[in-house]
């Protein structure tokens, strides 16, 4: 199975970034060229019956996969980044993440108004920071049709949040 | 030409993101997913002669062709990050920048001592980054053996700075 496979790469890590939280490293799947394959092609398989018009992919950890799922859809890859990366005129959306605040930005004329998109990240946690993006999504007068994430942490509850947005979130593989 | 279709997605913001720069920014490109693949192909063409070990890719445009390119060699995608965003134990090189000051990132168990790597990154200016992951994996006892850059600007000359690493420094695109 696609999900034990991955779940044989994630790492652990004790305490990061803070005290009380285990963080799950992805970074040892990204040495498997074969298994990112895998990754990418399935997360295609999930969202292609949605027929999204672009995959919004979230800064930083949300570009690995992003461009090579986009690809596979045939559809335009958004980036959306953390405050002051953008370099033309963007909108933002400010966030509270489970340890800390930020703000994420996008691009004024990434998508068109009209437009169904699905949301993308390496991970689904608490649901802040995706349901930001989809914030930012419908400022732009676009739909969200689904969130994806490689790693769900479905203790956090995070799916929750998202379903107010969509029914379709999707994940890869669940804790 | 696939270089002259780059440039025409390819958008110029003058004074980003400080005074008198004009920064080249890649998001349109991004919009394209047939183009996206075209590149993604060509830079593996470019690096498929030098058998590379891994594929070294730099937070976070780096990332956007990052895995599409490790995936077409068929290697690992290494990510280096900025300072505190991987979670296990690193090894860090402090470098300059045209504007500013930043420290780099890389896990300790990435790459192999022995390892013949490539570096990737959306775009060459002064090199100074590319420089400071040439360092790092220097560190790690393994070898520079290419670069390789989606755009480069060859007025900032970070071409020099980089064939002291490896007289392999790829480019798709030139201004």
């Amino acid at each position: 199975m696609l999900s034990e496979r991955i779940q044989a790469h994630i790492r652990d890590i004790q305490n990061f970034p803070f005290e009380g939280i285990v963080f799950k490293d992805l970074t040892p799947v990204l040495k498997s060229p074969s298994l990112c394959r895998e990754i990418a092609e399935a997360i295609s398989e999930q969202l292609r019956p949605l027929k999204p018009d672009a995959l919004v992919c979230i800064e930083s950890r949300g570009f690995w996969f992003g461009l090579m799922v986009a690809s596979n859809l045939n559809i335009p890859m958004i980036p959306v980044r953390k405050e002051g990366k953008l370099p033309y005129k963007t909108i933002s959306e400010n966030y509270k993440l489970e340890y800390g605040h930020a703000k994420l930005e996008m691009h004024i004329d990434a998508i068109q108004p009209g437009w169904q998109v699905v949301i993308h990240d390496d991970l689904l946690a608490t649901g802040g920071t995706a349901e930001a993006v989809a914030k930012l999504v419908r400022k732009q007068g676009s739909a969200v049709i689904g969130f994806s994430f490689v790693v769900e942490l479905s203790y956090l509850e995070g799916r929750k949040v998202l379903e107010a947005y969509s029914s379709h979130v999707q994940t890869i593989t669940t804790y």
